[in-house]
């Protein structure tokens, strides 16, 4: 690909030979001859004048230090991103039905789609243009997948599931199973409420690996335009999820909950069920959300870090007499030493 | 389904017209003509007055609210499961092996079972009537499945394990895995320790999407009759839990600790290994049990709430610095600063 | 198996008779004629002087209390673990490509490999001899597995991993799925960024069911040989773990971190992206790692630990407001109380 082409293409300044051509992506330390790499972490700005690289994509105030031709962007990362998806376009699927597939009748599937060897499709399906389905999935009853998405492989997709266009669900992952309802009897056995809501996903999302999303009880579980989770996420029944918003692994969201648009979710975060999150809200790695928020921001919280083991106990044990400790504080503001010093202070 | 037969076989007492009929359930907002919606949670009481569904289910106090027909109960929740599951049958699965299954020799499939395209049953399993086994579900040797059981797909069982009568298993569940055990040789390398035990799941269980069991060292792995785990559950080796216990999703059990009955577990909690819970212990999400629970009771832990995040960044600092915190105000209390007052306060 | 063979093939003492013989393994409780137990927690030792195994593998101190025959070594959990190995020889695989598994061009597949049912091999795929590639597995072009390697069902390699010999993959993983990696552009839409590194796993390496591990950026994400892997673990880009690591459950390593050799990490860790920690760490089940490790030791952290509910509400409180009262602290150790005293109490 030559650099003039990109750099008209994707809006950058080239400063170099436009004839150069460059035809895969590496960092800035491995690149060689071919190699486009790029600068977007400060962190790596000392690997710039050394790199071997054809060219490398930056911000202006790096364009001088760079060794070789460089496509200046004033936000390279992005600019970076674009260019290596034309350089890397998601593997092509040969379009038909693999043999061992099966289809169910009623269902539409265009020429064009790419059915894998194993997938189980039900009755009733629907499938845009191009669509890839990999080898093993199972489509349940009256799902509809939108134009150019793609399911890896080995995804399990109840029935009454719509996911959109462009999407791509990465392997093992399990949609519009039933959400964890059940009613409590008198004597203590559950009965299963049924869980007849759907999972509603719309355009552009991704679903990283054996990720859940649990159908609705009775409305939708819905996942908005854009959206993109990391592997192992679990999605609770009726849980809505705003436009654009990122959610990285491990995170799971109660149900009944609603998160806002651009929001930015750690990993290994728990949000509670019946709440709800404001657009805009970034949550660090861990925290636990166990109330609404209102107000966009930036908000910490998790587990205490790990520390020296003997030194952690003690300050974990006195965590749990911080209560009488603040108690005992006040009572020495107002003069004098606390009622219950005598057990406050019981700690290994 | 008329509401006069409802009333009658649920127990429920009917306000309206027993000839009314009802054929889909819906929550009090969206329900039109033919729905069947509840009311359990007061804080949708002041959805009632304006709901359109045909009926409702509610308890006796509520009922004069009612704007339609009402099936009035003292367990409006549980009434409403056991009718819901009336209307909402379990999809019917066509007795028979489908083409691409296959079946080891000396296995026992009755006429009624239905096993699922792509499912690999090995030798000797044996399933009860009208067990379900889904798509890509694979058995090992010598597995047993309990009459109308149903694996919904891809689920791989390994062999030795058995399942109840009357149990759900959801997609992507692993059941069987080998517990993680190794012995650490003195140069630090390790040897695996074979895990013989089984693992044995009684009736009426309900298994979450992607949850995972692992089989025993030597004894079995047990999960008591009526137990419900949610969605990306790990249980590891030896653990046995107690009948109706439930456990929310991500939850995660360490190996050899005993759950008692009825206890309800929240998500994202952890709970350490050799440890023993009690009957009816109820664990708020995120907890991390540490300790045997020795008393029935309610009890709360878990990572620090989500906060503003210079905030909590110097909470957490604090946190760091407890035991100094707690040693200095003792110092306060018997007289003077303590020793340690200097160094004590270095947070940012 | 007679225990003279064992005793000289494991380096043990034999005390008894060398031609009796054990042919499975049991705990001291549960054993049985025929049965070898072993002794190697000391909250077992009680047990020891009733159990009816024909053998018990024992340290020297324990020799003396034994009933029966004994294999006494220094190091009784590891001779246990491989007399049991002996015992216990991993399931026979019949060698052959199953029906209905296939087979893609260019793919090099030994004659003692077995392929079970539904496997899906794409292009140029390598298996050493001997490789079990079990029921639905997929593995994606140009994949390589080293000999003696076993891959138990159901698991989705993507094309470019390498995974070493002798190793053992659980059912439901997914390997060398895309890195979570977009670029966030001036309207708060995502660009994916290819994920074009591979995913290399050494020798000997068991990974749990359902883990996930997914491919590098731009290098490869590494698994050293040796490391053991427990169920649903996630591995970010770029992450590269040392010889000989042991990872328990549920725990998360985000992108780019590295680990040491050696290192024992517990469950539901969670492991901040862009760190490293040194070899031979221990981190205590539930901890979050945040910073980078510089030295070998054991380290604590995690949630608070599960307490009577309104204790811990009232603690967690404290917690909120845990830098205001060490400021308080501070002003009372310099003689009066602190400024902000009003507002320092405020919690239930």
């Amino acid at each position: 690909m030559p650099l003039g082409e990109l750099a008209v293409r994707h809006g950058c300044e080239l400063q170099g030979d436009p004839a150069l051509e460059v035809d895969h992506v590496a960092t800035l330390r491995a690149a060689g001859p071919g190699a486009l790499a790029f600068l977007a972490n400060p962190a790596y700005r000392s690997q710039l004048p050394g790199t071997r690289a054809t060219a490398v994509v930056l911000a202006p105030a790096a364009a001088g230090d760079c060794p070789c031709a460089c496509l200046v962007s004033n936000d390279p990362y992005a600019a970076y991103a674009r260019i290596a998806a034309e350089l890397y376009p998601p593997p092509a699927a040969t379009p038909g039905v693999a043999p061992g597939a099966s289809i169910g009748p009623g269902s539409e599937v265009p020429a064009s789609a790419a059915i894998g060897p194993g997938a189980v499709l039900g009755a009733g399906v629907r499938l845009g243009e191009r669509v890839v389905i990999g080898p093993h999935c199972v489509l349940g009853d009256g799902v509809n997948v939108g134009d150019d998405t793609r399911l890896v492989g080995s995804t399990t997709v109840y029935s009454g599931v719509t996911i959109g266009a462009r999407c791509i669900v990465h392997a093992g992952c399990v949609i519009g199973s039933d959400g964890f309802g059940f009613a409590r009897g008198r004597d203590g056995r559950y009965t299963k409420v049924p869980q007849v809501g759907g999972v509603r996903i719309g355009d552009d999302v991704e679903v990283g690996a054996n990720t859940t999303i649990d159908r609705g009880a009775l409305d939708d579980t819905v996942i908005g335009d854009g959206v993109k989770l990391d592997n192992q996420i679990q999605v609770g029944h009726n849980v809505v999820i705003g436009a654009h918003t990122v959610i990285a692994a491990q995170t799971g969201i109660a149900g009944s909950t609603t998160i806002g648009a651009r929001c930015v979710i750690g990993g290994q975060v728990g949000i509670a069920g019946h709440i709800s999150i404001a657009d805009d809200v970034m949550v660090g790695g861990g925290a636990s959300v166990t109330g609404t928020i209102r107000r966009a921001g930036v908000y910490g919280g998790g587990p205490t870090p790990a520390d020296d083991l003997p030194r952690w106990r003690r300050n974990m044990a006195r965590f749990g007499q911080l209560d009488r400790l603040a108690k005992r504080v006040r009572a020495l503001e107002r003069g004098g030493p606390g009622s219950d010093t005598d057990e406050g202070d019981g700690a290994g």
